[in-house]
């Protein structure tokens, strides 16, 4: 057999077998990988610089299917391509309870997946994220004649994602700082699920990813002219100094009766017209799940060939460690993930009688100390630096020409931002962090949720906690933030009252392999806490101010800028002889994970409880008997008077906790 | 003096007062009010079409100011233009609590302000939707001779809203329907906060907005050339057939020491700088918030022709209502909000016995019903038409041809939808709804959050509730979202468990005039329920399955699909002995507007209460004494292995309920 026809053959098995697989689970996406077989088909088959039998390999090409929904195709390319993860029983078992092979791809149920994609937009962000995280690693490590990094991150999506304003934000980043080794084929087949993509999506794509700094190419004929699919990649990875987007015109679904049309997009073709597409491709419509031997061996060879080239870097990269041991150790280091032991030392320290600082200015303060120390967090904000005090530590730029540089000026970005954390996240080597108000988390939630689903240590640093930032009033005042937070599985939420409650929230976070963290800082000034400690914040609650042993007793809990009002309250309330412990509880999930006996330690039976928290006080029950939060937004003037307004004064919570004494 | 010199003096009054006003709060944003004066005053003092005596004359042009933190220059302006809600008082008393001159434009604090701005994007993409509305108007009521809605709809916004990825999605849509009322000026400074936009942002806007099917304009010196501002807003009006961007280039702070560099974007210039900008202009320093008399003449003329204008509007009106009867009636009865007295007779009715719907395909059906009974309601999917059930009824689908069609196809943009939505409302006489998956609430938050700070009454058509929508797996399996809706005050959330509750949510939301509501629907189907009713539902719980008087007592509280599951948990448990009600709870937030004696039916005391819902858990403590819910993301599989697989079945149910008893 030629290699044109087996290459013909290929692509229609993964056509049939994909199409198959939707058939049998009876729910799926067949149109999508029809139509982008030939795509898929020209990276795993002979693009793709990737090792099936070592998919952590570092300096591997990275693939993101970003129209995830398409997954049958990357399914069946895994399978092919010999990942040990999706056998034959993982085909046949597609979108069932227990399968690897998920509805949408999910990196952390399977291997070899590099980001869970689905919800549209998300992965071609990722992607970005990717590829900066290869660009930055190659500017810093790689030497004359070593080049350890310089894989090519490739994507496919649909229109979808093209729609979606989160791949807008994160691709006029890679255009901006000029991503080469970023390679995004579209699958241009005019079908959205509500049909043609004249009803809504008219616009000239190509246009508008040149206005964004990208090269766009183009494929005429998608369905069926892979030697052009392939010219046009290495046409893309020649330009060096901007992204590539490959437009390529495909027919969704093609094959089916139903070709071109939005039919094919999200429900099984049928038995008849699955039938009828075997026959046409050349398959026994009696057979299922047939693997042509021939095809097989073409992606055995693909394989062979990726572990040769893993073999050649690993040689390469043994030899870079006797040049560069200084180097090398360092990327030992963060391949594993691995910190330093003496991170306690080099944290800054803070001291009853400091002068009040914003836990902002604290958080500042220790990230620039961890960025010093650890090369591996690259990070920045969503153009709030000076807000957010994320780059105290003066930390050049990072840009086209200096991709080595750590800060990251995101732009006015949010969804993007966090979409690009999660793809650095997934590289490896990666501490990412990024920054903006708390209130604008429900700008990215998209992707913050993706860092969650996906238990990916990103860092989300996010200032102006509540209220209290005062004069920008409600459209920045957060109330449903902290709620929004603690009702999401796998995200670590921390809020803490000053730089020693900030030393122990980042040294929870480095603790914290398992899920992104969100620090909620304050904008205004606050006091060193006579009581309190980085371990008592990585409790997640604990005793800032105990009970003097005199008088009814209550306890007051309160987290961030709200401890100071609290800490006063318990002085008046000593004064009308009711004796007030204050627990600061910095994290809900922190607290959550201690044993029993010290939860009753600091909340024992019998003991009435105040919650003050400027925010939404929805599950505040589980903490508390009453409270002082909000039920309203908030209102614009000086924070001391909004504050009061919403009754966060000692006066108020005096008051309140000794009728809880009654 | 000459006009253009009398112009001249007018932009540095507006100039001197914005800076003053920000100086007098020591808070607040000089920088873009400087730079934006020669547009805002090219559009109050001259282009637009508005009457500040009638901040609600419905053909009025709006003006939208996308950047919201530049809101000194719109105080101003309106100060200037005679809008009675804003004295020198308000100017005076910029930024403090209970001004009307809030940190950030509040379109329900200050009637003249058309959407509430400051979170960046969204002005621009409410300005769309505003246009939308605009056209939908004329092209339903117009007749020869009777331009009756023919507004402009302008916005001026900065590089932050470009590079948010909602106004992309808006922007797009905004082309493919060729909003030709849409006029954007662009406040093309090259500064964003953390310094030159050359740090983030370098693509070519321009081709952007022509790829996005834009006209752009541009305007060489928006610091000194009002002529050209206002001759390329003449060239803007006279293209009818897309929408235009007229790319301002100004200076940031024009006239402080510090212009062109980001120290003047958000803080006041200084006592000193102020000074020499007053001395600059020609004002004296020592005086403050300084008027000339011949600039308020001024602005008293474009008074007058406002209220000219309108009035020759009013007559025109007053001979459509002779000509136009009918069309005349259904106008005013829109203009005020006025529902006809007959819903009840025009929605469907369901009943035991008939085929099991989801609660998607019920709503489908209520609002088929209602969109044939009221013409403002006007709306869409995200491209999810099909899986939303947003279309039954086969409305025509709005197009740049046929703006007066009522369904909208948004495209995969659910942030630009909602954006889109809050604008269409504020114009007037529209109810819209925008609907997408319910996990993707998350996509558009950042606009939803705006729907309920402003008190809009938007409908969000949510569907596909949680885990129980299968196999598309845990990206698509919302968790977190009721809390999220939950937390936030002025949504209202819905989550029905049949078609009778469907119609009493629909009711809910028709009655609901301070804010967004938004429904939770089903993916798979739901009996009637022998006891369900739009009432109940309408209460936000109610007994659905009530006590037998043998056993022990027990509630199970349930919404949406799990109350399926209680009430079969229900008859298994009286098999066993335990007498348990089923408490149908659709909306916390209706329940909680009801009266303690209706509460306290349903929840008596001393009757121990479980709680299921696949949702996340917190504030469960508020209603329950234990529960079956949501800790972790869910799974793809069939529904029905998934729902198991977390316990929502009956027989859990079942022995969980018992062990309340025990």
């Amino acid at each position: 057999m030629s290699g044109s026809d087996l290459d013909q053959l290929s692509i229609n098995t993964i056509r049939c077998t994909a199409a198959e697989m939707v058939q049998k689970a009876n729910s799926g996406h067949p149109g999508a990988p029809m139509g982008c077989a030939p795509m898929g088909h020209a990276l795993y088959a002979h693009a793709m610089k990737y090792n099936a039998s070592n998919p952590q390999w570092w300096n591997r090409d990275r693939f993101v299917l970003s129209n995830g929904h398409a997954c049958a195709l990357q399914y069946v390319l895994m399978y092919l391509a010999g990942y040990k993860d999706v056998d034959m029983d993982q085909l046949k078992n597609f979108r069932q309870l227990g399968s690897r092979t998920a509805g949408h791809p999910e990196r952390e149920l399977l291997e070899g997946v590099e980001v869970t994609t689905g919800p549209l937009g998300q992965g071609i962000s990722n992607a970005v994220g990717l590829a900066i995280a290869e660009a930055n690693l190659a500017a810093t490590y790689n030497r004359d004649g070593y080049d350890i990094f310089n894989n090519y991150t490739y994507a496919i999506c649909g229109d979808g994602c093209l729609e979606e304003g989160v791949s807008s934000e994160a691709c006029a980043l890679a255009g901006h700082l000029g991503l080469g080794h970023l390679i995004v084929l579209y699958d241009d087949n005019n079908i959205t699920i509500d049909g043609d993509t004249k009803i809504a999506f008219t616009e000239t794509i190509t246009k508008r990813f040149e206005g964004m700094e990208w090269q766009v190419l183009e494929v005429l004929h998608g369905d069926t002219d892979l030697t052009d699919i392939l010219a046009k990649i290495e046409e893309a990875k020649k330009c060096t100094d901007k992204p590539t987007l490959i437009k390529v015109h495909t027919t969704i679904g093609y094959g089916s009766a139903k070709q071109g049309t939005s039919k094919v997009h999200g429900s099984p073709l049928g038995a008849e017209d699955l039938a009828n597409v075997k026959k046409e491709f050349g398959f026994d419509p009696e057979k299922h799940f047939e693997i042509p031997a021939e095809v097989q061996s073409l992606y055995n060879s693909a394989l062979a060939r990726g572990q040769e080239a893993n073999k050649e870097w690993d040689n390469l990269l043994a030899k870079y460690a006797q040049a560069y041991p200084t180097e090398y150790a360092e990327l030992l280091r963060r391949s594993k993930g691995e910190l330093p032991t003496d991170l306690d030392d080099c944290v800054p320290r803070y001291h009853v009688g400091d002068k009040p600082k914003a836990t902002r200015v604290t958080s500042g303060e220790v990230l620039a100390a961890l960025m010093k120390r650890l090369p591996e967090i690259v990070g920045g904000s969503a153009d709030l630096t000076g807000s957010n005090m994320t780059n105290m530590g003066d930390q050049p730029i990072m840009s086209k020409d200096a991709m080595q540089n750590r800060y990251m000026e995101f732009g006015i970005r949010e969804h993007g931002m966090a979409a690009i954390l999660n793809g650095m996240q997934a590289y490896g080597g990666f501490l990412p962090f990024g920054a903006t108000f708390v209130n604008f988390i429900g700008y990215c939630w998209g992707a913050v949720r993706l860092s969650c689903l996906s238990k990916q240590q990103v860092l989300y640093v996010m200032t102006h906690d509540s209220i209290d930032l005062g004069e920008d009033g409600p459209t920045h005042q957060p109330i449903e933030m902290l709620p929004l937070l603690r009702a999401t599985p796998n995200m670590s939420c921390i809020r803490p009252c000053d730089g020693r409650e900030t030393v122990g929230a980042y040294m929870a976070y480095l603790n914290n392999k398992e899920g992104p963290t969100t620090l909620i800082l304050s904008r205004s000034g606050l006091p060193t806490f006579e009581h309190s400690s980085p371990e008592g914040a990585m409790k997640g609650a604990y005793i800032i101010d105990d009970f003097s042993g005199k008088g009814k007793k209550v306890i007051i809990i309160a987290s961030g800028t709200e401890v100071l009002q609290a800490v006063e309250a318990k002085k008046m309330l000593a004064e009308q002889g009711v004796d007030a412990r204050v627990v600061s509880m910095p994290s809900w999930d922190l607290f959550e994970k201690q044993i029993d006996d010290y939860k009753k330690v600091v909340f024992p039976e019998g003991i009435k409880r105040l919650m003050v928290e400027a925010a939404s006080p929805l599950g505040f029950e589980r903490y508390a008997d009453d409270w002082i939060a909000m039920d309203t937004f908030g209102a614009s003037g000086p924070a001391k008077d909004v504050k009061a307004k919403f009754g966060f004064t000692p006066e108020n919570i005096c008051e309140k906790a000794k009728k809880l004494t009654e």
